[in-house]
């Protein structure tokens, strides 16, 4: 257990059931025919309805989940749910219709199962885009699967909401509320995600679950989800491309403090919260950017000086989208030349001559011209297994840091290798 | 010799120096010590002072030459010029005042060979930034340049300015005047380019010079310009990065017609001028984006039925950039959802059932929906040099063409290799 500036107790092994009240599990259904002993429907259940919230892609070619899940919802996309269901293997993208008619008829396929109503169940798809989703996997494998849902099948969910992820992700962390009003109650956030080639489509959504067994009121669980989620999901770039079917939900059992009025907005309790939601979905968003396709480093790139938070945004995420900085990082390459011309063609106002640029801690320029640096020892420090990329802009007091990973000939394989 | 729309001919193996009134050449300075047999520096002199205009990149990090360059031609980027020097191996980029002093004695070493005022030389650099450029081989090279320029020397200059560029690029187009006032001239207007890795500083900035021999104002010459360069090389994406240095210049020596009053816009000549430069500035971009760093194809990507101009250049770019479309075009994998995915999150407006997708001419995407398509056929088509993505967004009657090329292995390596 390792604890954090804000007390917060890292929960090894933990996930998306380590908060009370949750249950899940995953099963093969036969959504990949092709791969019979590899899961491909997670189930995350609360005991009782509960609040719940989600942030969606912002895709013109959104999916039929999402949309179906947003109206579950309702105003605002903080409502209550039940359950939530996601299928790998196939997006239910670009479907129409009938790829909406299917995503209400999964809602009430899991109703049934569950006991809810369908309205009290968000649906998330992930795989091919363009294809039809096969209901039949549902009606047979909804039944089984809520069968076998445990407290304890966090990690199987994880899994099965795999695509192109080499590894299940799944984070945990507790805290113990110094607010008077839940005095000395614990509480636990976790959660799963999944994204690799990410942010794009084809066999590559990122789709995040979290859960926790604080109380909280819908509006203030969404408003700490989606304050989480621009700090952390939001700022993972693996290839600039942005799904069709990006979706994170957050439930709410309160099954931590049973009858403890719910958390608001204002409050050191929600404060509390807030900062745990945030610690999950970062240790999430960099378990993204750490399986990204074909990488082989995490890359963080940090802006301080930035003139706003916009500028500051906008320069690290053009840094990190640079095909030229990431394949530089690849090899092994300490080209600030790359960077400074990334941050100068992103948008954000400065002056040349107020940059500083560090690569692995390594000065590299001031004041926008060169700095000499030890080649060997920035050799070295490419050894390790997250890269770190800071810039100062001279130009005001706005900061962010974006995640990403190196851009390697594994990529192009992966993305580019249907040759026949 | 093809026949073009607008009645332009094409000069087969015409470039820089085929309008009447300039002479050029390149020379090995010594700015590539390691490859001693390389051109490193290219001149284009115009027999007299003429109207001359410049555009060049907007990156915050823009080089020296860029500075002084500007300052040059003065006001509105409009004005006169005699010469244009451009050395490669070296962009003088991230130099600070050392690199503006070098610049600005660029041109006085130039003026003195040439006989002219500082102010008429115009300079350019490409290559490897943050290191300074030495004066030495300018103040040996360039009377030695200046002894053996020719009015053939057009295809020597394009070879001096390479950096990875596979290729040089030129070409020339020549046109009879129908404006009563020119009335049977026939006027020339050709140019050379460069870029490869495109549109980013480390070895691969975007330069471009182009001549007319017709009778221009300065103002006209830089509206014409400016136009063209906004429609051919500002469509072209390698890997989305601006370079520090990117450079237009344009010069008209009037020498097709002495005497005659220069053009001004508003009047046919104006029209055929501009549109004569825009096909020599868009043949120049195709070539830019074939021979883009470790490409295969050229990808031409044309989006029609956008609500605007900003929304067709948005979407066209979008999915240009994708490394996912660019990937998938090297794989040959017929894949639209992917260019789907980059429409829908450029942030161009439209509805995801009101659009339209063909690959290569086979309509793949009706109403949002997949078409069922021949794969063989597909993987056929994708054998051709130019791959065409064509989407209609249903949404308005802006129309743009954006080139790009695939994205593979050897782009990696290319960027990526410099492990030891």
């Amino acid at each position: 257990m390792n604890a954090t500036p804000i007390g917060l107790r890292q929960l090894e092994g933990g996930g998306v059931t380590s908060a009370a009240g949750f249950k899940a599990g995953g099963i093969h259904a036969g959504f990949r025919k092709k791969t019979p002993d590899r899961l491909d429907l997670a189930l995350v259940e609360a005991d009782e309805v509960c609040s719940a919230a989600g942030t969606f892609t912002t895709n013109v070619f959104c999916a039929a989940p999402v949309i179906v899940s947003r109206e579950n919802l309702g105003e605002g996309c903080a409502g209550t749910a039940r359950a939530v269901v996601v299928n790998s293997g196939n997006a239910n993208a670009a479907t129409g219709d009938v790829g909406l008619e299917t995503a209400r008829r999964e809602c009430q396929i899991v109703s049934e199962a569950v006991g809810c109503a369908a309205e009290d169940v968000l649906v998330a798809s992930t795989g091919v885009i363009g294809q039809h989703l096969p209901l039949e996997p549902f009606e047979t494998g909804v039944p089984a699967l809520r069968a076998k849902i445990s407290a304890e099948g966090g990690a199987e969910a994880a899994r099965a909401i795999m695509t192109t992820d080499t590894v299940p992700k799944e984070c945990a962390v507790a805290y113990e509320s110094a607010d008077p009003a839940y005095a000395g109650t614990t509480f636990t956030v976790g959660g799963m995600c999944k994204g690799s080639g990410m942010i794009m489509p084809n066999m590559a959504t990122m789709i995040a679950v979290v859960t926790t067994d604080a109380p909280v009121a819908p509006a203030a669980l969404r408003a700490a989800l989606l304050a989480a989620v621009q700090r952390s999901f939001n700022k993972v770039t693996v290839d600039s491309d942005t799904s069709t079917n990006d979706t994170c939900f957050a439930l709410a059992s309160g099954a931590a403090a049973p009858g403890a009025a719910p958390i608001v907005q204002g409050t050191p309790a929600y404060d509390e919260l807030a900062a745990a939601v945030l610690e999950v979905c970062t240790q999430l968003a960099r378990k993204i950017a750490v399986d990204g396709e074909g990488a082989t480093r995490l890359v963080t790139v940090t802006v301080e000086g930035a003139a706003d938070d916009a500028d500051a945004d906008l320069a690290a995420r053009t840094v990190a989208n640079s095909p030229l900085v990431k394949t530089a990082i690849y090899g092994h390459d300490c080209n600030w030349g790359r960077i400074a011309a990334a941050l100068g063609k992103s948008g954000a106002r400065f002056s040349q001559r107020d940059v500083s640029i560090d690569i692995m801690g390594l000065p590299v320029c001031r004041e926008g011209l060169t700095v000499p640096f030890d080649e060997d020892e920035a050799l070295r420090r490419f050894e390790e297994p997250e890269i770190t990329i800071w810039a100062d802009l001279g130009a005001g007091c706005a900061a962010t840091t974006v995640w990403t990973c190196d851009f390697t000939h594994e990529y192009v394989t992966i993305n580019g290798d249907y040759r026949t």
